[in-house]
């Protein structure tokens, strides 16, 4: 730790990383070594956290079985989504949402037990925690992208029975489903973008002047 | 974009951001740049969000007078929430909690309205939307520490009477009270520990193999 000041260089990297982290569906097999997965995690961990509480949890999913059965999970959630949203359901049905069968790590990423006992930060925002989990992911995320490997966060299921699938005890909650590994290569816009179902929006309608809607 | 991949000194600055980052509550005044802001948001702007919501609003609180009432709520939050901690009160009212008063800039980051109209991915989990908003703040966070810039996360406010002076609509939350702006130097280590009040976890202790509890 030092307060010497980031070069050029170090800037540009870390500008680059935030632009091309993408949220990826499609994954090629292989494999993540041991040590690089260690310092995935680390970096996940160096999240700030509200009050220091650190509710963030990883669930390592190694076993074949287990794996099938959290794809399972997301299957039936995705069929349920595509049901909800009416009108553009095949549309729906025919996007890649998850890479769990062709990525070379599954982990779950979860908010922890006892979170009440957390006052600091979190009286009137108690979703606080679901932030600073939110933050170790994306570290994870740009860290995943430096090393060259892609990242998916998966949503699509119901967190009751991935809770139950795993063990959890009451009140930990899962968040995220997320698949880790080697790319072919990386999307070079949203793949929802590419896709054609949801068009970015530019910055400047979303940043206001003192009072919500007020545009500088 | 591009599929090239990062350099090792690419590869470390990304690591070293993330690992020099800081939740500053002691800011130097000064100012930011109008250059500098614009890359910092759009560095938030590359966020992920659950089926491409974009649901970030940033609000930036450029009157003076405004900004002596969104510190008047935080210490009016700062209080309660001292009730609240019961036996650690005097200890946690000796904590710097804002910097609101010396940052160069006050930007308020918060939920647009209308979002129960966005279903992917949010059908079971509907917190999603804090999600990504939490990861446009911690790419914010980052692009910030890169450019020498502290940033402080305060999330003690009542949200309501947040939203009530910023003028939002129904359905609108805000979830941060961001300060940012020049810093005489960034904590060594995070400052809840540096005062005594936390200790950090391992990591170890926070990663399970296939089940919840369950060390690899």
């Amino acid at each position: 730790m030092s307060d010497v000041p980031f070069s050029a260089e170090e800037r540009a990297a870390v500008y680059r990383v935030i632009a091309e982290r993408r949220d990826m569906r499609h994954f090629s097999g292989g494999s993540v070594a041991p040590e690089v997965l260690a310092r995935l995690l680390e970096a996940a961990h160096h999240a700030p956290s509200v009050g220091l509480m650190q509710p963030w949890r990883f669930i390592r999913i190694r076993d074949t079985q287990l794996r099938g059965r959290l794809q399972a999970l997301v299957e039936d959630e995705r069929v349920r989504t595509a049901e909800a949203l009416g009108e553009r359901s095949d549309e729906f049905m025919k996007l890649k949402v998850e890479g769990i069968s062709d990525c070379a790590e599954v982990i779950v990423a979860a908010l922890m037990d006892g979170r009440e006992a957390y006052v600091f930060g979190r009286r009137t925002l108690p979703e606080m925690d679901i932030a600073s989990l939110s933050c170790a992911i994306q570290n994870l995320w740009l860290a995943a992208r430096a090393e060259g490997l892609g990242m998916g966060w998966v949503s699509l299921f119901d967190p009751q029975a991935l809770a139950d699938l795993l063990g959890m005890p009451d009140g930990a909650r899962p968040l995220a489903i997320l698949c880790l590994g080697p790319v072919q290569g990386f999307y070079p816009a949203p793949m929802l973008v590419l896709e054609g179902w949801a068009q970015a929006r530019p910055l400047e309608q979303l940043v206001y002047d003192n009072q919500w809607g007020v545009q500088p």
